[in-house]
């Protein structure tokens, strides 16, 4: 059992929340307007703030929107120090239609920006290549599919994984590509995102490896 | 039966031309340098400059380096008019190590800049997104792949995705993402591959849409 902060309240949020509860973790949404209704939460979570979210976690999920996210956890990098962020994230600015456009980060990804921003911290970057609702239910896909680690942690991304085989991926379906600089092959894949879904409609898929 | 040019003499030439032969099209080689000695073009293929196999071809592949693309075909425009240009390089900046470092054309992709570059050519951007073994010969694969399509023009698009069929790829494992703008997404991909490289090895593989 880990002691788990999810920061978001979306369906990222709801999705790992609800899953990582069956799976016996205790979990805490950290959000910042704690006044919103949101159905989804149902003991034993706790709503609380970010910044006591974190405190009371060992592991840390960044579901907040990735091109809010380096401004909302520096923020909070005291309460981070030690902990192990999981970022499922990704840092784009969106075009008219509210679907990704361009990366934030060109020549960079948030989770190194994560990283050097927060040093004190272990940035796990993954999950951040699919639709939400296959984050936590891979075996809703027909086809084998891939999740990427990157992190500069061996430890943290040791655990990571742990948490990744609670959400259902196989070992074999874990690909750690390496460092947290890795990351930005993953978070480049978000611009074929809107495509995928005009091309294929809201259909469950994961961007992965064929071997 | 096409008559096809195939611009490039790499490993990416050598296997489309090889199985596009195979399967009873006219390949003829555009190189620069046509004194070189290369082991692999056999009978019937006819290796010359650039700019004559394009005038004696109806489909023309770029298999040049997608860096140094839009200036070499830029060069060959008059040739290419009313042609259908297959565009399956990758134009990347390289790092020390040889690899692909940062996208030669980040918030575009070469796709979009050929097609503007060559108005009265039919850009179809595909095959970018795997390691060359695999482009003609998907079923060395022991999962399902996909490969990715992005084109202004309908008819060049159905022309190119009947080659695909030729080269092994069954219709379901084709993705049409849409028009040429949309090149960015798999283009984006290659960003990721020199750490699945690093991780994998120089396995097979092919990035693809698990669903």
């Amino acid at each position: 059992m880990s002691r788990i902060a999810i920061l978001g309240a979306g369906r990222v949020a709801s999705s790992l929340a609800t899953a990582l509860v069956e799976q016996g973790h205790q979990v805490t949404i950290g959000v910042r307007d704690q006044t919103r209704t949101r159905d989804w939460l149902v003991e034993p979570m706790v709503c609380t703030s970010i910044g006591e979210a974190v405190v009371g976690a060992d592991v840390v999920f960044n579901a907040t929107p990735g091109e809010t996210s380096l401004e909302r956890l520096s923020a909070v990098r005291e309460e981070l120090a030690g902990k192990i962020l999981v970022d499922v994230s990704n840092a784009v600015e969106r075009g008219l239609n509210g679907l990704p456009g361009t990366l934030t980060y060109p020549g960079s990804s948030l989770g190194e920006m994560l990283q050097a921003a927060l040093p004190d911290t272990k940035v796990v970057k993954t999950l951040n290549t699919m639709l939400f609702t296959v984050m936590a239910n891979p075996g809703s896909l027909s086809t084998p599919a891939t999740v990427f680690v990157s992190g500069d942690h061996a430890d943290a991304k040791a655990t990571v994984t742990g948490l990744l085989q609670d959400l259902g991926w196989t070992p074999g379906s874990i690909l750690d590509l390496g460092d947290i600089r890795t990351a930005r092959g993953p978070e480049a894949m978000i611009l074929a995102v809107p495509d995928l879904i005009a091309a294929r409609g809201l259909a469950p898929f994961a961007i992965t490896v064929a071997s």
